[in-house]
């Protein structure tokens, strides 16, 4: 599959590239295609100078949604519906992947919902209704994903109201090595899994932990 | 340490009581003093066959907080307040946990936070301000705490404005038996670590899963 990730040249963007390109094709975007360029570029080397695959190549957001099968959001919330505005006219029907949280932080993180109640219900707000909105990945700690030695073993809650590309995704998501994909329902579920992001970072700061993901056993 | 489960009769306060009883003395409490007889009486009879200790007494709520060092409120959000304010002359100080969710149930769960933002706010707002709260084991699903072959393995969020009491009640998670407690931080958090319990039942609901808990790893 050919997996676009917008806002791919850094934190969770970085894990989810380097650990799909093993499966998959996998297209780093950014509003900037010289700055996408350059971390493909370093994603490839790191790849490659551990034997891996090293399948990633660098675009602007635009070129990268038009190739692509799959688009994930790995962007900041204020910039979400500004990113998914810009790429609208080649959508057509592709699955749009959110691991987007709208947090505050100050020493501890804070989950600060938009008034529709999470981010994606948020983006498909603005959207047309026809968008096929994936929330998933929000469990994931960006630098354990980005660190191919971390043996993960994490799970990551889906919540997609469109089924079918709801069961893409969760195909996808073992792809990455070691993650478990759970069925979490439908978008309005995706308030709760958004707000997981920072109870997993605050638990970590409080009881003085290493980064931490969740696993239900 | 002498610890009275409030409601301690049925759900979650049976798995509690059997596996407290190991390294504490436990008293199950219930408005009707012969129905915690009876229960105290069966997990006493439970544990033995084992060949486990079996220190189990049952009361009436009143005389288990009278009795108690730590008193857990094993009811449903419906009888808490009640239940708390028919106790409030013997609570002199006793630390209160509250495993409490507030739920509504029909194919699914769904969190129904009350008004003051959680059931651990909803009690201290109409208990006196020195209420000792302390919020933990949402996340134990019942069934397979009081299932003694099952060798859990579980994490347990634990808050408080209290550090004092947070820290008692944390030290006392892990005589459970391979449960750890992890510092959720204050009252404001309860909120989220309440709405856990929702979401696991939902997550083993649609993904044809046993009763889960969760881990942070």
């Amino acid at each position: 599959m050919k997996i676009a990730i917008l806002g791919g040249t850094g934190d969770i963007g970085e894990g989810l590239a380097l650990r799909f390109a093993q499966k998959h094709s996998v297209i780093v975007g950014s509003r900037d295609a010289e700055k996408a360029k350059e971390a493909a570029k370093k994603y490839d080397e790191l790849l490659k100078s551990r034997g891996m695959k090293d399948d990633v190549e660098g675009m602007s957001n635009v070129d990268a949604t038009r190739d692509a099968d799959i688009v994930i959001l790995a962007v900041k919330f204020q910039f979400a519906v500004e990113t998914l505005q810009s790429v609208a006219d080649d959508l057509d029907g592709k699955i749009i992947v959110s691991p987007i949280v709208p947090m505050s932080k100050t020493k501890l993180c804070a989950y600060t919902p938009p008034e529709k109640g999470s981010a994606a219900r948020h983006m498909c707000s603005v959207m047309p209704p026809e968008i096929r909105m994936v929330v998933a990945f929000q469990t994931l700690p960006a630098p354990r994903l980005a660190n191919l030695d971390d043996p993960l073993g994490f799970d990551v809650i889906v919540c997609a109201d469109d089924e079918e590309a709801k069961k893409v995704v969760m195909d996808l998501v073992p792809d990455l090595g070691n993650v478990r994909a759970l069925d979490g329902g439908g978008l309005e579920e995706a308030k709760l899994v958004e707000s997981l992001t920072p109870l997993l970072i605050n638990l970590a700061i409080r009881n003085k932990m290493k980064p931490l993901s969740m696993k239900f056993v």
